[in-house]
């Protein structure tokens, strides 16, 4: 365990998240530049992540399927914005088997092109449309700036593509996905979201409309949590997808694509997190509460032991994530350290004084406003008798995953600043890092790259009414010509 | 829906096999040579193959992790016996982000290298230990000659990967995944197997001792279905993976590696299925009964197709994966022949005579010996009530499940040759393909070798004991000399 305090937000967030990363043993850097290894107590939260989206997807009608790492050079290169887009992070396989290869293969950097040839061969008319399906998969980019789990040369991900009869249908689907990500997110990730469509230079190359899912992290950038593609007849064109219509033309599928990445690691981290550590959404949390036995005589211990383990079993059943930590080379000041560290949402004590009132002490991760607030300087503890402790827990980890959400909900609004109205006044907000700036914009692609250069600044997205001021703004703020959208500008990872 | 029947099984094998894995839209070659698009049919029977198995590494301590698909070449050539295995199957990343890679990059054929060197990181002290991890993950071996599932360029798998105190430790966690391994084809894919040891020349490249589950499939071909490697020091000495020892001393861990893949599914299909097409077992069947509403006026479509949605719902409900199928534009008739096509265990029909006198008619995809024959050239039919009808669907799948085991060992003794003295009998048997043939052994590479190279048959395991011939062989069935083990000959996939 290491000595050292970890680095304040205030004062170093980079730094700060790294070291989260790392000593909570989430990922690390491997060998290979720029691809991360991604230890159990990461990948744990993964796999809940995966769990629910894989649940949600196939609610709503999606199978899964896996499709060839490789992709030969030559599709990707048929679709022309796709190539343009993906081009420069291509890796290239030229060697397999001891030989050079007539075709080079590109290892996926996403499977537009060879899903879409499959489905080319598998679709002949319109009653083999829908085409719902989603693939859990790694793929490679290559990236110069790497950053663990926010941008990775490999990452995991699942890519959702689909292929229907009518343009409506692939709108419908781009959106009602781009949904499940909002509630997802907002749900198991306690993160508020904005949604919203991309302007087109921010597009999903090859895309012709995407939508996105944003988030605004502690230090006011914001975290492109997903997005969700209206690619129109392009890859069917290109891939000769193609369905006799019930009118008995021959027509070309509409196409849907959609994904979410182990990028949602980093976001909830940067969401969440504090200067202890790591906190976690009891939802995605691999572990939920961790017992510490506290004793100081054998005689103690016995009776201590008995009666945790009695709890770790009760509590098993119940179905919460527990994990009663005996280890004998730790104190139990030691133990709360490693475990605030690694974001475990509840912790127990249980001591003889417990075993004797026949409860339990619960401290939870964060401060929790429905109950009984501390001393100052004090953590919160909470005495719970040991009948009904199941349902005692499984209510304070919904409490603790709600006030997640109204903290996150709250600092994202109130980093929010809407009808900013004048261009040197937003820069320096920008400047000082304030967080989703709400202003309006002509649509043109000139003021956007001015906007971006001047400040590194992106429009996020043009966010859905839901999300909109009450008041719209009139005039861009750049060119001061009549706004088109109010659209949400931010510097973003 | 082909028109054209499937080849039978006794006429042509590998073409049935082929068919099968088409037709029911298992898997499907991609544009990659040697790549496979694996489809919903057939990834749905691998999900249950993962979830059941994860479950069972989660029971005996092991956890997730994530480690990259690429690995430095320098690194797969450290272990000596491992690059001379591995070199001439590799795929090589020589360009990335459109430059020359100064280190070429290897596509993951296994990933003991870059886990270990990994480990090395981690493990200070004997506390440290054991490390107990497994990955999901895709591999590549660049193969000349592949087959859908069962040799594929790139392949699904997990690969666990352990690091221990001691050299017992490592050996009882290898017996311990060859065990769970075995449980699960018993169990779940319903098929019999034979465990032990390979032989020196078929043990994995850089293990110290290779275990092995064995199948025998329907054309008494043999699969390896899954290894498991005790790897001794070998990578822990070449990493540096060390530990301070309890008595103070710098020692190098021990380690084991363990693995199945898609190849399984391979297998399955080859175990249970007929020339009416897949058989699934109901523990692995992404749907495990199907419902067809048989009806001809409007009238009887209207009760007929309440009735249906009721039991789908109530099936649903107790927890049985249950397809109905209201398709309009195929008759009772094609989609019996479509759902025997792709395996489904149970088909319900529920006609207006049905729906009457509250009852369904079950046809098993298999001949259940427990129930009542059927006339001959008939199918077996069960009428059953639908009172009750959860328990009772539940209890046939279980019965099919087990019949299929039955079956499979049934067919896998009957296809066991044991007591085999004469090396011209055994070069015959193997010539008309016997099935599994057990003789003496000196234990001499030589020997092996010979048989090899005249019969293309190789020693698929030094069984364990409890597979052994109630009477051991005395001599070597090549050389004549005192023989030391028995073994399991068979010509392999």
């Amino acid at each position: 365990m290491p000595e050292d305090k970890l680095p304040k937000r205030s004062e170093d967030f980079s730094a700060w998240y790294n070291e989260i990363v790392q000593r909570a043993e989430l990922a690390e850097h491997s060998p290979v530049r720029g691809c991360m290894v991604i230890r159990p107590n990461g990948y744990g939260i993964w796999e809940l992540m995966q769990q629910a989206l894989d649940r949600m997807f196939k609610e709503t009608g999606h199978q899964n399927a896996y499709f060839p790492l490789f992709i030969p050079l030559s599709f990707i290169a048929k679709e022309a914005k796709h190539v343009e887009g993906f081009a420069p992070e291509l890796a290239i396989v030229t060697k397999g088997g001891g030989k050079d290869l007539e075709e080079p293969l590109v290892v996926r950097p996403t499977s537009e092109t060879i899903i879409y040839s499959m489905y080319a061969k598998w679709v002949q008319s319109y009653r083999d449309l829908p085409i719902l399906m989603n693939q859990w998969a790694n793929v490679v980019r290559w990236e110069m700036r790497t950053r663990l789990f926010l941008r990775t040369m490999e990452f995991l991900w699942q890519e959702g593509h689909t292929a229907h009869e009518t343009e409506q249908e692939a709108e419908e689907e781009t959106l009602t996905m781009l949904g499940v990500y909002r509630t997802f997110m907002e749900e198991y990730l306690a993160m508020p979201v904005v949604t919203g469509v991309k302007s087109d230079s921010e597009r999903f190359a090859g895309a012709v409309r995407t939508y996105a899912v944003e988030a605004l992290m502690q230090d006011n950038k914001a975290l492109q949590m997903g997005t969700s593609h209206n690619l129109g007849q392009n890859f069917a064109k290109v891939f000769e997808l193609q369905f006799q219509s019930r009118a008995g033309n021959l027509e070309h599928a509409w196409n849907t694509s959609w994904g979410v990445s182990t990028r949602m690691v980093g976001g909830l981290i940067m969401t969440h997190s504090d200067d202890d550590g790591l906190v976690t959404p009891p939802k995605l949390a691999p572990i939920q509460l961790v017992i510490v036995p506290i004793f100081k005589t054998d005689a103690e211990k016995l009776t201590v032991m008995e009666a945790a383990e009695e709890v770790f079993l009760h509590l098993k059943a119940a179905g919460i994530r527990v994990k009663l930590d005996d280890r004998d080379s730790l104190s139990p000041g030691a133990k709360f350290y490693d475990w605030e560290l690694k974001g475990v949402p509840l912790r127990m004590e249980i001591g003889p004084k417990d075993v004797q009132n026949n409860s339990v002490v619960i401290v939870p991760r964060i401060l929790l406003d429905h109950e009984e607030a501390p001393k100052p300087g004090r953590k919160q503890k909470l005495f719970i008798s040991r009948l009904d402790l199941g349902d005692r827990i499984k209510h304070l980890l919904d409490e603790l995953q709600t006030q997640l959400m109204r903290n996150a909900h709250a600092r994202r609004e109130a980093n929010s600043i809407r009808g900013v109205t004048d261009y040197t006044e937003m820069k320096a907000l920008i400047e000082r890092d304030a967080g989703f700036i709400y202003a309006g914009w002509c649509g043109m692609t000139e003021c956007e790259a001015k906007v971006k250069e001047e400040t590194k600044a992106t429009i996020r997205v043009i966010p859905f009414p839901e999300f909109q001021s009450a008041t719209k703004p009139e005039r861009c703020i750049v060119c001061g010509v009549s706004a088109k959208h109010e659209v949400v500008w931010a510097k973003a990872y």
